[in-house]
Formats: C-alpha cells, structure tokens, sequence
C-alpha cells in the first residue's frame, strides 16, 4: 500500500462498452459503494472508460497513485473484448501469464475436455497477482497491489466482495440518516446552508423527489461520527419546525 | 467548438454525492447515452464525482479539452450543495451571475413574493452562458462552449434532452443490433475473435446472461455503418450453425 496516501479512499474504473452505449444499467457503482461504507472506506471518485487498452492502461496508473483502493469492474471473461487482465498487466509493466492456482481452480471445476481455450483465458492475469474468490462460477478475479479487479456480471461481483473484507484495512462505518421533509429545496435552502456552515466536517445532501405524484425533500447526512449527525438533525429540526414542515420520514 | 477536436464524441460528468455514495442509483448516463446514440455522438467516458468545488474545477478543465461535448448532471438546484454553476464559471474564468433571461423566467414562474434567494440562485450561472430550456419545472439548463449542464433529477434532465437537438452538430445515428445465443461465453471465444479481427470497425460486445436461470450470451455489434453490421453478423452465423448454437434473438 502506498504510504503517501493513507485516506481511505477509493475508486472504482468500470470498464465496459455496453455501459457507455446506453446497453447496459450499471448497477455495480451502488453495490460497491454500498459495500464500502460498510467497511468505512469512502468512494471519492467512478469513471467509465472504454474497453481499449490504452484507455484502460492510462486510467490504472492514473487513478492507482490518487487513491487508496481501485476496484475495476469488467472485461475478465473468455471473449476478445475481456482485455482487462492483460492491461493491467501492462499498466503495472508485468508479465501477463497464467497463475497457477488458478489455472488449477479452473481445470478442476470443469469437465474433462471441456477446459478450453476461452476458458484457460480466465486463468491469465498479472504475475504475482493475489486471487480473489469467486463463490458463484469459479473463474477468480485478483488484485495487485492496490487495484482490485472484478468481473462486471453484478450477481457475480456482489458474491465476491464478501471475501475482500478481510483483505481491506477499512476504518469505522459510514452512517448515513435521511430526513424526508414535505417541501421543497428553495423554501429551506437559506437555513439548511447554516447548518452545512456549522457543520463543516458533514456531508449534508439535499435531493428533491417526487414520488407517485409526491413532492418533497430528501435531506441525507454521511459521517463516521452518528454522535455529530444526532446533533446536526436536531438543529435541522428546529427550522423545519419554524417553518411548520411535514415530516415525512426520518430514519 | 474547439476544431482541434472533431470526433463526435462525448463525456459525462456526474456531480453528486448521492451517486458516490449509493444511496442513489444513477439512471442518467443510459438516458444522455441513448440519447446520444440517435444523434450519432459517441458516450467515451464518464466520470462521477463528489460535490467539491476544486474536483468540479479540475474534472471540467480536464475533459473538455479531450471531448467536443461535455454534458453535466447535478448541482444547480438551490441549495448549499448546489455548486455546479459556481464552479463551471471558475472552470472558464467567468464570473458567475444572474443570467437576465433565466431571472426573468423564474420569475415570471413563481407567484408573486415566491420567487426567494433559494429560487434566485437558480438563474446565476456562468456570464455570457445560453439556456437550456426546462420544460418540466421551470428552472434551466445551461451551455457554455463545449459544457452542457443539467439537472440530476433523471424526468426532468429526460425532458430538457430533445431541446438540446438542434444545438449540438452530430452525425449519423448509431446503430446497434443484438444476436442472443444459448452458449457460454468460452464456447465462442476462439471464432468471435477471428469475427472481430475481420471487422476491425466494428465494436463486437460479448455479454453473458443469467436471466430467469436461463444462461446465454449476448452479442452486441455496433457502427453508423448497418450494411457492415450486417455482413459482420453473416459471419457470426456460420459458426453459430456449425456449432449448432441455437439463437435466441437476433434485433
């Protein structure tokens, strides 16, 4: 792990074409963002990038020395657009080559004569690099040093990041609470600016929505500390109660 | 429009703790990239990031240099943690003010002595920047040079998009068809690459499914070019039937 950068952070590179062209709903941004503030690291920064090498070469080493967790997703199957394994290879200028466990974890769960070529594909990855588990289809994704690297199938990735938690040095959850008020953004916004001044060290969103016709004002607050988010609630309240809004829920 | 750059290509910039966070499941990228599709522009990046002024700074310098369109979501409602506008007049060293027409058009919108600060906000933005019309709430869009910025509310960003036509230059409409067979991926590797060597054009995606606990795989050829598409899937077909893989669909 780079000393230079002991925030835990992290970024996520999703790597696929089927993303960018409006195909596919990225689904995977929410479950691991999700699954890190579980594990109180902070997701600071997600980018979608092409499956081209040189992109994917490019936005590794870029993104590798910014933060302290990569995780890539996508781009580690058998076909000729799974070029992931290999750029990341060469974006850490090693060798791209089987690793022999697994190599061996995949011969082993197929059939005789059924471990073929797209399938031996799956075993090659940076040498040196550490599995990481895949409980649902065998084929492994793997990490090298601060980059972790996941297949994009999301019912996949979700069954592999429970064997990533004990391989992250994480820190204290992230606690979320959300207070939905019956208004809308501009009849708050002077007095809920205050609070953000207050403050400071929380993230304090504001999301309007409008749900089966119903309007209203999501306020969601993020921190480590649930002590400071009580006390920030409180003050919120006493505007919203000035100022005779609904509660709708808070929780 | 910056001629050094004349592929019509895009990027997205997500502004918004809410994505970062996981509490929210971004829709906008696939909206803005189908959308993009029947203009004939290509989507070729994406970047979320949190709601910090200098990271908005940065990002916005970064990436409209690389791309001729660059379209922004969140951040330009009325409260605290609305700094799209703000920062993108930083971006271009412009000042950020009132823009006479958005002023005028909220406050035509509003009742009279409901036009507040919160509200007022919403007509500051970038000196010198044109609307981009809201059809849903009032409150627009804007553009500066190659930076097109909307709403995050997905209905209401969906409803400003066909208003955005006739601004941007864009090309022939992309075109995508789908060939879904019942295989795995690993089966196909080896004669879907010899496919792709061929038609170095094209873009040949290779998805697998698990869906109702059917398993199949998806490919996905894209171009402006539909005669290529065709010839390319042609060839697909010969080894589909020698390997008597059945289709599933073909649109």
């Amino acid at each position: 792990m780079k000393k230079a950068n002991k925030k835990l952070n992290a970024a996520i590179i999703i790597i696929g074409n089927e993303i960018l062209s409006g195909r596919t709903q990225d689904t995977n941004v929410s479950t691991i963002a999700n699954w890190l503030n579980t594990i109180g690291v902070k997701l600071e920064e997600v980018r979608v990038i092409p499956d081209i090498e040189k992109t994917i070469i490019k936005t590794v080493n870029e993104i590798r020395k910014k933060f302290r967790y990569i995780f890539t997703t996508g781009g580690i199957g058998p076909t000729h657009d799974d070029i992931t394994s290999k750029s990341v290879s060469k974006a850490f200028n090693v060798k791209y080559c089987y690793h022999p466990e697994a190599f061996k974890l995949l011969k082993n769960y197929y059939e005789k004569g059924k471990f073929n070529t797209g399938r031996r594909k799956m075993a090659k990855m940076p040498k040196n690099s550490s599995l990481i588990f895949n409980p649902s289809s065998a084929a492994p994704g793997f990490y090298i040093k601060n980059v972790y690297c996941l297949p994009g199938v999301p019912s996949i990735l979700k069954s592999m990041l429970g064997g990533l938690n004990n391989k992250i040095i994480g820190g204290s959850r992230i606690v979320s609470k959300t207070l939905s008020l019956k208004t809308v953004e501009s009849e708050i916004s002077v007095p809920l600016t205050k609070v953000q001044n207050k403050y400071k060290k929380l993230d304090i969103g504001s999301y309007p929505f409008f749900k089966q016709g119903k309007l209203g004002v999501s306020l969601v607050i993020r921190s480590k500390n649930s002590e400071l988010i009580k006390k920030c609630i409180k003050d919120i309240m006493k505007f919203v109660k000035a100022k005779k809004i609904r509660v709708i829920t808070n929780n």
